[in-house]
């Protein structure tokens, strides 16, 4: 034991993965230009909710991000004991639809999930604006029990102060080349595949706009659930921080590597929450930004390993806080030589080669 | 000569009165928490556009906005003299209209400036569209040539330097009293009336929201012309800046001190914007900011002696930049004991007096 590892990339996947290996006696260093604020991670709305982004087909991301959100819980603890909690909250979600286009879309994932055994409510309009007062005119809804929500820059601050305490390198300078670094983690999302061959063309930059809102003097509060939505085709979502700040998500582009804020995106995730909560419309708009998700070819991120000592934790989509603690455990049961996960196994690398075959 | 003079307030007014009573030997002392960029003159749009934003009954507002209009050359070209160039942009203003109502409301803005002698041009879409490439779908518009600009942050920075050159003292606090400060000028925008009885219900913030975009890589570039515009009953500006910039204002709110960026008035204005410019939804928003400008009872300023050694040169309402020139002679005249430019009589605070007679 006692081993050296190195980490590119320092968001929420790198240090998880850093901070568990230190925890296990490792010496780890993480190389990022800006670790915990500089990527995706940061700017996420930290939902914990597999089952809502669930979709037909995709079983395998949903049992993967199911696993995760069962090892969440004990994560978090073990964060807290570490001396900063990350503010996990239990508040489960709701989807709405505000038309019958989008109800029958809701009609088709209660029915899966149910043929799946998982537990959801199906609410009428009614029955949603209760749950989620200041709700518009919405037509029926989905009620979600089992989803947590995590405070994502809570998040990222209490892991980089883990990493720090347990003693964690961190090199603030890009990575060019791995030669020379021993057993390396490659966490550098959107910029992951620059780094090896298998994964150059299998990972990608996914644009999304996100926004910050906080009540103003005189507003409705926002609702006690993460409230989703389809608007006009376009997947939103509101997810309430205990500070009393939302975030409201995102857009989703193919754009290579730009990260510019753009009119359209901020004005269609304002007319998008507007349709959801009307009261928004008098709330403060804190923040603007945009980041990059790193895509994988299908839903499911690349966890596993690359090649002699080289472990890919990537492609993780949408899901990146989600899978985080799963992703970590498959790093370090790498790092010991043991089994890793069994939900992991479906994310393994190893079907890039299978797909090259094809 | 070589009198103390305070200038309570360092935005656009503040600053240009400071800077020519220093330049007239004056030992000038400006009391700011945060001067240059801290009020509404940094978040300003920069139109030197008295024309258009004329309106039957209020004649006197024209007249000495056309007057500081006429000022603005020797007022750049000698600040330019000092060591820094404010931008003054020669441009032009094209107004545009989309609809019947719109189109009605130009007519009779062209029928009045010609009343009055002024230079405009009417215009079909189709001419419209041709000065100004980009711009959306219009029924017609009016050509104002004459119309100026400037970039409001290169002016602000231009005057501050000039005023540190000219050895004017800045003390970064705000004033509660006017105790003792001998001659005094009164240019706290929105907070002025804090600062005496007469102006105490007299001057009034009126919140605005503005942003800053740019084009991306790909995007048509902003039109060459300030271009303004009614959108459903919204007066909405988009103002080009040398560096390729464009700046898009500005919403108008009764909202007593709040700064707030609202979610409404982002997408009100990127809404409006997109209805002007299309091509704007792909612009990167740089900036999004809120800011109180000084409304006074009627759309006149206040400029002239409140009481013995007690200036005010406030109330400017959206015509801070327009009309910091004359605002500044008339400062300047005040010190020497010569008369002030005719046009300001009309915004003499001797009117609240008799205001509150009748």
């Amino acid at each position: 034991m006692n081993e050296n590892l190195t980490v590119v990339g320092g968001g929420v996947i790198g240090l998880s993965a850093a901070w568990r290996a230190a925890r296990r006696g490792h010496h780890v260093t993480v190389f990022d230009p800006e670790p915990a604020r500089g990527g995706a991670s940061w700017l996420a709305g930290g939902m914990l909710a597999p089952v809502t982004e669930a979709w037909p087909g995709e079983e395998h991301v949903l049992s993967l991000g199911e696993e995760s959100l069962r090892r969440w819980p004990a994560f978090a603890r073990e964060l807290a004991e570490e001396g900063a909690d990350p503010g996990l909250a239990g508040h489960g979600t709701i989807v709405v639809a505000f038309d019958s286009a989008d109800a029958g879309h809701l009609d088709i994932l209660a029915d899966y999930l149910r043929s799946l055994g998982r537990d959801v409510e199906q609410l009428t309009g009614r029955e949603a604006r209760r749950l989620a007062p200041g709700v518009g005119a919405v037509r029926g809804g989905l009620h979600v029990p089992g989803d947590l929500a995590v405070d994502n820059r809570k998040l990222l601050t209490a892991l980089f102060d883990a990493c720090v305490r347990r003693g964690v390198e961190f090199r603030r300078e890009r990575v060019e080349s791995l030669d020379g670094l021993g057993p390396v983690v490659l966490a550098a999302g959107a910029w992951t595949g620059r780094l090896h061959p298998l994964l150059e063309s299998a990972v990608r930059p996914l644009k999304g706009e996100i926004l910050r809102l906080r009540p103003r003097r005189g507003c409705l509060p926002p609702p006690p659930y993460t409230v989703r939505a389809m608007v006009e085709g376009r997947p939103i979502y509101l997810v309430p921080r205990a500070d009393g700040e939302l975030v409201l998500g995102a857009t989703q582009y193919e754009a290579g590597f730009d990260q510019a804020v753009t009119a359209r995106g901020v004005r269609e995730l304002l007319e998008g929450a507007e349709r959801i909560l009307p009261g928004i419309t008098e709330y403060e708009l804190v923040e603007i930004a945009a980041g990059l998700r790193a895509a994988s070819h299908d839903a499911l991120p690349y966890v596993g390993e690359l090649g002699e000592g080289v472990f890919a934790a990537t492609g993780h989509h949408r899901n990146g806080l989600l899978m985080a603690p799963v992703t970590a455990d498959a790093v370090v049961a790498w790092l010991a030589g043991e089994p890793p996960p069994d939900e992991i196994g479906a994310a393994t690398p190893a079907r890039l080669l299978e797909k090259e075959r094809v």
